[in-house]
């Protein structure tokens, strides 16, 4: 029995959308994440439309937040001051309906059917509700909302009613409400910094069918408006309207008779816009002007837009999977949410959780350049280069951490919505210094991936010089000549202030080369930033003489230089409910003890593979499959990859489909907060760089395909300088298919293999040994497939 | 030129006394801490009588606290919940003065003279004032305050008041005040908790000249009555009296006509109790009761107890050191403030500041069972009983914070007063777990002082048998046998989480190998506890193997395993300014450098010294000099001590000038907080255990007399088991002499040696080589004495 069991799947297994057959009220929040609909800019979690009863209400935009001091029991010298918190902005999504005098509440009349739909192709939330009032009054309602992926301030929701049991008056309001609280129930202090009514008005005015409300939050000064307009697109009689406005509330009413068999339909567009600099009027005549096109292009315009859109991501982007249809459900999911976190951010964060949920206050990691970055150069690169583009823009505050903490060059936050760190726990928000590897690894990948010299010679090359400057200021060299980074913390979160955690050292080895190897290309770079050959020098020495601890004995890496001393936690005294560890035992024990929250050396294994051996990495995954419990949700997906590299397939397939699965399954009971869209993005690289053996380190690009015996073929599609690689496996071959583009260079099986346009090319996959099942901790072995 | 240059001394050099010979008002904050009167169970800062100007108003009771719940930007499980805060409870201190229409007050009329006198043979703060105001109205004021030693509730002020100028009317308020505010000017965030108005009045009540006031705090629910009563010792002429009650305030007014020649003069006694379980009502007759002992006891009777009191207490305590008297007078300032700190605690812990001051919320740490007791052990043994008893009367917290940090047995807080673990870092407060070393070792040093077995075999075995336990939890052995304790925080605080510190497994090594003695002696105690002779296996076999890292290349003790693998701190790079250091640089830097706050190994070498090689001693103490910026003011003492062993005397005097200067010269610019106990303790330990070279681990007493040439003499005296040896070290020879008890056996310079009552015995001191004096970071050199 494992104590990770993955539950009885709750959606029905279809190709292209996520449907949930009847409402379930104690999942609301829950599936609210999952039917949250963004555009990276503008995201609308999927709270019903009646906004009561809700598990989290949510209406988000990029880089919209308030500010606060955080506070210390005991504080110290750089500990972060302010935290930032993503606001619940004005919602919009809420149309309250009247039936006669009783008002549609799913917690009060009868609800003869539900069905919500999220379509991948159209790239909707449907629903369709069939409903009784107490006094015997039904009616079917449909609606349909969109977050437009072409027109990034809008939103749009079509709502149909239609009378069944008879002629009746109804009442529609349809409001923009701001400072609403965002839960209705009880609060749960995980879900995020509560910040009270952080709105203040500023502007409410209202015209015809129209509302527009502009608020300025209280501390950080940002000013967001928002905006509705109605356009009823069926007869309707003895309709009228009104329109009304108060501080946090616009409001339109729709009253009008509707009866069986003549539906009533009207289409609620909104736009969005903010800023820290413009005023409320200025802000408002963006919305109106947004209102004004979105009704120009009309309901149909958009959805038309929309599908167009998504036809030529999924052109770009879909994943197939032979031989389990719930996981190629799971992956387009992943694949899906991946654009909607990233479509339009234009020179904001891709945060933790995208614009789904409150969680983690909004803040964005070192994952979104871990995980989602690395699969999003190859599919959406222009997408790329914005997030790159987000981190370029917080140099000026990376460099002046990197000043207050001792260092040179820029080190950027731990976590932040607005370029400051804001953890209020140093040795993540002061010492987890790999984040500057991470940032430089996703700028190294996507230059190569592009060739975009522009970039790279200008914010591009700015990253790599200003984190190499850190590397060198933050290392040492021993009197044995090693490199040496000392009391940091590295991505596993039960480790901190440990000296050489190998994954950090492997980044800023690989920084520091990639900064020198840039610099030496691209003399413009050198002199923007003011590089001299001393400097190119020296980077090139401490990357050649990084410090990467091995224990001869137990013949592994350790995860940091001390960590092999340590006692294993005791696994077997451990009971099942006590996971995540992190909420049951201090991080005293957790430090002083081998045990990972995550994949830490095996995630280097996978990013920096060269620097090991095949024997090394057998062996390195295997000891530490023993200590790895998982209670990160960004885990799986990387032993997923790594056990694939070193013959542990089957076992592969098991990482895989719990990576797939953590927020359609909830398998960390945290989808409620929003969807982890790194991990969603780890499934994805799980088919991509586990089962397809990618890898783009030093440069080249690399496929070592396998499949594990369930899976009968894959194909995915790789976008490299405009050639779009096609790449199919099955259990005996690889398939290579340009696309687009003419010719593109890469390895299978470390053979080099050129495949050009028309002429696709097939190789043999090399039959894999699986090997025996390395251990997991007890009770914390991935769920095993059926039979 | 050295950063830490003595200023001049502020204070004329006398034997006796600090006197203080004009007003300086700049320096009041610090001169009430220097003018704080405590018994260690009630203190009064060395306020004015007007009240203000003040630097920071306070009156204390121990173990009075108010609670609040302890903010984190990012909490994690088991960080603690609660702080802890001593209160300022009901000012008695307070006389207000009214010459005709003008209030007395030093900044508005004239000072034409002001002396203020601590008497550490009388026990009183004396001050005299000639006052001229500006309608050229002038008196004498003297006023003479105590606390008593021998009515631990009770304080007393004698005031008097003289016309000068001619006849006038005066009218005197004496005044009881709760919730004053602490300072009358800007707030400072450093000096503790700012709590707001924490009491609740609770009880208020007005008699002849009597007042009582009852208060409870609003969080801790502990209830505080005072009270006062005042009895006029003067004829009066004209004399109206009256007796005022509110809420927060009790005032007896004196009226009354003064003419030169004929002093006005009355005595205002006060007494405090206080209680988490007794009503305001009970209390307030207690408060009754000791004021009617105290009038009836009279000023003259508390005035010649206290002398007597002090008399016997300077007969054992002492100590004499010719050369420089002003270091002489610094440690009679010592002395003087240790007894006031402990001399009535009576089950109640010694804080780090007494109840001199604010500084620290008046929490206890480490350093009482480190710095203070090991003096009072030889002094005043009953009370290192009952601070001892205090540790054992927080077991039960301590055992429950054990068992949530995942240890057996019982683990101390870092900070608290009432047992609780109460700091906000939980570095400190969950892995400095060399607080339960620290206290063994008390206990240890105490029961073999005194051979005090009842209290082996009970409260004292407990707590040596709860503090082995912890450590058998704590720590592991590794695959070569030794017994780690990994993911500590050892006593210097520019480190953290590190592993195996040498101090920390030093004193793990002490406690295990003593509580299996004292379990191995008393069978009671095994029966209470429940000890097993596997147990007591365990708890040899983890000693015997207790891993003390050793640095062969180098040749030193690392601080913790992985200490000297770290780049020494940039000594050069830091200037003057940016000490001390934690103020001006992350935690992060300085726990990835070598660079000590205080010296931690060279505490161990103190107090562990069988473990190292006399060879290893100069060589750690040589190389960790080149470390330590001594920011602690617990660090200069334990340098005296281990500099005269090692044979750096000169050195040696230095640093015990420091330790002696601390808060007289207010070398780290907090005297105003409060004074530092354990600090002065050092100072007295730098004479008897550095120049007296006396050492007390493993069971054995042994002195190792060695003066530095600028040092004629010194005498100091010990009590062990009754037997108080008088000890006098000149340049040549040592001598003991038993003033009470009839023998004592112990080691001079390695030699048994039995003195016997009425027989002094003389023996030579072996000429001590003066090594060439180390280095120190640059600019933290200790001052040096002039020529």
């Amino acid at each position: 029995m494992s104590a990770k069991v993955v539950p009885p799947a709750p959606w029905p297994v279809e190709p292209w959308a996520i449907r949930e057959p009847h409402l379930d009220l104690e999942e609301l929040a829950r599936t609210e994440s999952v039917f949250a609909l963004s555009n990276g800019h503008l995201g609308l979690r999927g709270n019903l439309d009646e906004g009561e009863p809700r598990g989290i209400s949510g209406t988000y935009v990029n880089g919209f937040h308030e500010s606060f001091p955080l506070e210390y029991g005991e504080s110290g010298y750089g500990f972060a001051e302010d935290g930032q918190s993503l606001v619940d902005v004005q919602d919009g999504k809420v149309i309250h309906l009247m039936l006669e005098d009783e008002p549609v509440d799913v917690l009060r009349g009868e609800v003869l059917a539900h069905e919500r739909v999220l379509d991948f192709k159209t790239g909707t939330l449907d629903r369709a509700m069939h409903y009784r009032s107490t006094y015997g009054r039904e009616v079917k309602i449909t609606t349909r909302r969109l977050v437009s992926f072409t027109q990034r301030s809008t939103a749009a929701i079509l709502y149909e009613i239609e009378a069944v049991s008879g002629p009746m008056r109804i009442a529609l309001q349809s409001n923009l409400m701001a400072n609403v609280p965002a839960q209705s129930g009880t609060k749960d202090p995980r879900k995020g910094k509560d910040l009270g009514d952080v709105l203040e008005p500023r502007l409410a005015r209202g015209f015809e069918l129209r509302a527009v409300l502009a608020h300025t939050t209280r501390n950080s000064k940002m000013t967001c408006a928002a905006g509705m307009e109605h356009v009823i697109l069926s007869d309707a009689s003895n309709l009228h309207t009104a329109i009304y406005v108060e501080d946090d509330l616009g409001r339109a009413t729709l009253s009008c008779q509707i009866k069986p068999g003549r539906p009533f339909r009207f289409v609620k567009f909104m736009a969005y816009h903010w800023s820290s600099r413009q005023s409320p009027e200025f802000l408002r005549d963006q919305v109106t002007a947004s209102l004004a096109n979105a009704t120009a292009e009309g309901w149909e315009g958009l959805l038309r837009d929309q599908r167009t859109f998504l036809d030529r991501f999924w052109e770009k982007a879909d994943i197939e999977l032979e031989g389990d249809e719930a996981v190629q459900q799971a992956l387009r999911f992943s694949l899906f949410h991946l654009l909607q976190a990233g479509a339009r951010i234009e020179g904001r964060a891709i945060a933790a959780k995208g614009l789904t949920g409150p969680g983690y206050d909004g803040h964005a990691f070192w994952d979104t350049e871990t995980f989602v970055l690395p699969w999003m150069t190859y599919v959406m690169p222009e997408v790329v280069r914005h997030a790159l583009l987000w981190r370029h823009s917080i140099l000026p505050q990376a460099r002046e951490r990197a000043h207050m903490l001792g260092m040179g060059g820029a080190t950027m936050p731990w976590r932040t919505i607005h370029g400051e760190e804001c953890s209020g726990y140093w040795p993540a928000g002061s010492a987890a210094l790999h984040v500057n590897g991470d940032v430089a690894d996703a700028v190294r990948r996507y230059i190569d991936a592009t060739h975009d010299d522009a970039f790279a010679a200008a914010e591009g090359g700015e990253l790599l010089v200003e984190t190499a400057r850190l590397w060198i200021s933050a290392g040492t060299y021993d009197h044995a000549g090693n490199f040496r980074i000392d009391g940091v913390t590295g991505p596993d979160e039960y480790s901190a202030l440990v000296d050489n955690n190998v994954f950090t050292n492997l980044g800023a080895q690989s920084n520091l080369r990639a900064a020198a190897d840039t610099a030496a290309r691209l003399p413009e770079l050198v002199e923007t930033m003011e590089i001299t050959d001393d400097e190119i020098a020296a980077w090139r020495k401490a990357s050649d003489a990084m410090y990467l601890p091995y224990d001869e004995r137990l013949g592994v890496h350790p995860q940091d230089q001390g960590f092999l001393l340590h006692d294993p936690w005791d696994f077997g005294g451990t009971p099942a409910d006590c996971y995540p560890l992190l909420l049951n035992y201090p991080y005293f024990q957790l430090y002083r003890r081998q045990v990972l929250k995550q994949a830490d050396l095996v995630l280097g294994i996978h990013l920096h593979g060269d620097q090991f051996t095949p024997e090394q990495k057998r062996r390195d995954f295997d000891y530490y499959e023993g200590l790895t419990v998982r209670d990160s949700s960004l885990s799986a997906c990387t032993q997923a990859i790594v056990a694939a590299e070193v013959g542990h397939l089957d076992l592969a397939y098991d990482y895989l489909r719990e990576a797939a699965f953590v927020d359609l399954h909830d398998l960390h009971h945290n989808t409620s907060d929003g969807l982890h869209i790194a991990s969603l993005a780890g499934a994805v690289l799980g088919i991509t760089n586990g089962f397809g053996g990618m890898r783009d380190s030093g440069g080249r690009l690399r496929f070592s395909p396998r499949l594990p015996t369930d899976v009968p073929s894959i194909r995915f599609a790789v976008t490299v300088r405009g050639a779009r690689l096609r790449v199919s496996v099955d259990q005996e071959r690889a398939r290579y298919e340009l696309e687009t583009g003419d010719e593109l260079t890469f390895e299978h099986w470390g053979e080099e293999v050129r495949v050009v346009n028309g002429t696709p090319l097939e190789r043999p996959t090399p039959a894999v040994e699986d090997l025996p099942r390395p251990k997991q901790p007890p009770g914390r072995e991935p769920a095993r497939r059926d039979g």
